[in-house]
């Protein structure tokens, strides 16, 4: 974590309806459209970390009934269709194999047999399995349709394009503490007019009080009312802040290029090394590495070595991974050279 | 806020699953226990500010179709009704005039025509009338039946006895910026082992999966799994542990004794004012004091000189307060008789 972005953390709290906050809140939401690549209105931060902005982004546009398309192909699209079911509806599951990503044509394919779809949701960064997903195909395909057009950005927002408006997403999300580089607990989310159009004609309200973005409009939106919805996040707010103004100083490009260089070195360091990279290439993210490791050697030792001895902390596996594989992340500050040559004298240590 | 909690907040953001925050998840459980005045396994922050824990109270032991019966004497029964309809909930509402209690009896009563509702709902601390709701009869009532007993603490817990345990309370939630003095933006929780029982064998899953207790319990569960849930927010967990810390040190009747002095205080010092007390003799809050400006005079401007010239933040009226009400916390670090003078000072130079 940038030593600025804990600094923000514990300025004075002040009231959520406070003129000094309710500024901030409107530059967070200026700079959050920045790097979402979109103009829409509706931009805010949620207050609750990621799986609270994913959960929103279906709440809001899916009712009883409705169908959703969704590409699963590991732990968050599983997730995404968990939640749709859970709110009653109908989910059509796009599937690959944990590792590769969601083949456009089958999803383009899924939505001309069941174009009654209200959304189409996939996963841009897969946290569990390092896969960089495409977007443009399906976007376009949705763009002139009724369907509305869900993604997933956790783990790109910050640390790629993910480029809303260009790409017809209608509802995006992220969180604070990936490529953006904040501690978790709020999460930026983003509603194209299309999606507010949809929420404003609900059959029944979102069964949500707390993530119901008709209600948070209210509150979040320049130039709204300021009705009192909930208390929002005060401190965290000063983070997320803080982390959005670091990332306009270093400029977007600059950051794309830090992250793609150091997840670069790191992916080539690993294979020259034996391991193998657990995306498919071509379709890898530089900020989530998912490697297993050489030799079938298990890894939940030599991770937990990894954190004790060395101070180095990465993820396991999840699913088809577990207990094979690392899931390393570089994000936000931490996506340096230093780091990787860091790691890489851990591991050459711990794996000698 | 005091500084030590603004300190924690800044502390090194670890991982979600790293034994250093799995050891202070596990202490801050302990020690809302204490706080709560329960012997619950299932006790925990929920991952966002009070009105998330207020939604998970119900969503966990409401299923569609349930009958709910909720207690309305302002905003935050009010919005206990709305969530639980939402739900797909049969809400029966036992109101008061806003400034009053919610008659204990004729809750009883509506439980009496209602024996097959699900839960009861009350709020212990009406934030927006600074009314002090009484909780033990009801309690007592419920306990041999199967309605669950659902109190809203948000503004209560920290700064006066919630009893849990002793009122037999099956869910409670409160949040982190009120009596316990730290930032928004997480929220405690406590589930009755019969609430456990109950959210085990619904028919259906919980209609939000970021707040099913189900799976958090997974986690957050001392001896649990620690199966991955969702990120938690690591550095308002630290924050909101160095505010237990806090509290432990000062001593639970320390603190009350401190709220309750502060609040007579202030609430005796309005009266011979000229200032009218909203909630009704004899349940009053003395962390929250709602007070009716003298001889008519408009709230706002004045609430907006005390914020500018004074540097001090009161709340406005709500509903039938509005425009004519200050709303007074003294709460947490806040509830001193050196802040009750420094604001009796700003209110004489206002209104003089």
């Amino acid at each position: 974590m940038a030593p600025r972005i804990l600094e923000a953390l514990s300025r004075p709290t002040v009231g959520h309806l406070d003129p000094q906050f309710l500024a901030i809140m409107d530059d967070v939401n200026r700079r959050l459209r920045t790097l979402f690549g979109t103009e829409n209105r509706l931009t805010f931060a949620v207050s609750g970390t990621g799986s609270a902005a994913q959960e929103a982004s279906l709440a809001n546009v899916l009712e009883p009934g409705d169908t959703a398309i969704i590409g699963v192909n590991g732990v968050f699209g599983t997730r995404l269709a968990d939640m749709a079911r859970r709110m009653g509806a109908e989910v059509v599951e796009v599937t690959a194999p944990w590792g590769r990503i969601v083949d456009p044509d089958d999803v383009i394919a899924a939505h001309r047999r069941t174009p009654e779809a209200r959304v189409v949701a996939l996963v841009h960064a897969e946290t569990s399995t390092g896969v960089h997903q495409p977007l443009a195909e399906v976007g376009a395909h949705l763009a002139g349709t009724d369907t509305l057009f869900v993604v997933d950005a956790v783990t790109s927002l910050g640390g790629m394009p993910v480029d809303v408006d260009a790409h017809h997403i209608d509802v995006c999300y992220s969180g604070a503490q990936k490529c953006i580089g904040v501690p978790p607990g709020v999460s930026p989310i983003t509603f194209s007019e299309r999606a507010v159009t949809r929420i404003r004609n609900r059959r029944r309200p979102c069964q949500s009080w707390y993530l119901d973005a008709a209600l948070l409009a209210d509150y979040v939106g320049e130039g709204a009312t300021r009705k009192y919805h909930h208390t929002a996040p005060i401190n965290m707010m000063y983070a997320l802040h803080e982390g959005l103004v670091l990332i306009e100083e270093e400029g977007l490009e600059a950051r794309f290029r830090r992250h793609r260089e150091a997840g670069d070195a790191l992916q080539r360091a690993l294979l020259e090394r034996g391991w193998e990279l657990f995306a498919q290439d071509g379709y890898r993210l530089p900020q989530l590495t998912a490697a297993i490791l050489p030799g079938g050697r298990e890894e939940g030792p030599l991770r937990r070595a990894l954190l004790e001895e060395h101070g180095i902390e990465v993820g396991g596996g999840l699913g088809p991974g577990a207990g094979k594989l690392w899931r390393i992340g570089l994000m936000g500050a931490g996506a340096t050279l230093e780091n990787v040559e860091r790691l890489l004298e851990a591991v050459d240590a711990l794996l000698a």
